[in-house]
């Protein structure tokens, strides 16, 4: 399987990349905003392409080209500019949804927040309420698609070392989970079609990776 | 005919109820942020009910009880924090869309932004892009409702007296348009089914904006 990793720029990104290509079985394309961020890339044997996610989707549809999934883990964060929130975290995801429709490419696999329901929206800090709404309406337009998507949720994102084990259900109690656990998570969804029409919440657990994305 | 104006403080909104109210056939119920707003409407014989778009979908469908058309013509401006774009254009358009549906209400207009398709959100400067965007979530939103809408989109806005005499077509080139007069062409549109499930572009013309709104 090849795959399109959008943002693999980001720490989830490169933890993902990395994962498929020393998978054996499956490679990474790696989308990127800049040339001089494919040498990581280029180091794990993986295919880069160069665009910006706010470009169109004509350019995105191209970086998909002739893949098997894409995956959408790209991000402004919470903490940037709030016009970066609407033309990355939501334009740039609806774009690359219909960039992925554009290319015939079925799977796809959204990487999203925590809690994007419209109770979610609501109970927001008034700082944080932007994101999550650009990420609910992301969300709202991929499973409005027939695309075979799944949608992941994790908790707070950390730079910690993996663990290996997570928590994974449809509702899981608020926690936190390392960057490199959610590229496990992402890559095990990708190989396990039982998730596709289906979104999880994840954090830090007690079951391994393999077996937790499996019992969804 | 009870038409519930969301956005009424704003100068469209104001114009727009006082157009009601003097129609004698209609009446209006103003929603407002604040209660010291209220007088210019009480003034005018309208009801007014006090809700704030950032609240709940319950809140905003309990203004909505009992009338039978709702117009949205809130807008944070393109001018004002990238924040309240989404919290505001989008999510409180979409919110008031869901009320709407929720107080059992099938007639609803629009006020989006003079062109909000996806093109026009790739080409606009990259500051008001935003705007474009979230305008463009929320009409994409309602047209995947089964409500009776409506959608107008206004050339650039003036606080010019009315004219009384317009443009509107699907496509129009653009221009400018005092807002008593897409004050005017919302109360025309609120008179003409034949505006269901449409979308026009406005600006200054030549044709009265009764026949104006006939034709499309």
């Amino acid at each position: 399987m090849k795959i399109l990793v959008v943002g693999a720029n980001g720490q989830i990104g490169k933890h993902l990349v990395k994962l498929i290509q020393n998978s054996g079985n499956h490679k990474a394309r790696a989308m990127i905003r800049k040339q001089e961020q494919a040498a990581y890339f280029e180091d794990l044997g993986a295919e880069t392409t160069v665009v910006d996610l706010e470009s169109s989707i004509d350019e995105i549809a191209k970086a998909a080209d002739g893949v098997d999934a894409v995956v959408f883990t790209a991000g402004s964060g919470p903490h940037t500019g709030k016009d970066k929130t609407i033309m990355v975290d939501l334009d740039g995801a609806v774009k690359t949804v219909e960039a992925t429709k554009k290319a015939g490419v079925k799977r796809f696999v959204m990487i999203s927040s925590f809690d994007t329901t419209r109770e979610a929206i609501q109970a927001a800090p008034e700082s944080f309420a932007p994101y999550v709404a650009a990420k609910h309406y992301a969300d709202e337009w991929l499973k409005a698609t027939d695309l075979d998507y799944t949608i992941i949720h994790p908790g707070g994102l950390t730079n910690d070392e993996g663990k290996g084990v997570v928590q994974a259900a449809i509702e899981v109690e608020r926690g936190q989970i390392p960057r490199e656990d959610v590229a496990g998570v992402i890559f095990q969804t990708l190989n396990n079609k039982t998730t596709i029409g289906k979104e999880f919440q994840i954090v830090t657990g007690n079951t391994p990776i393999e077996d937790a994305v499996k019992s969804i």
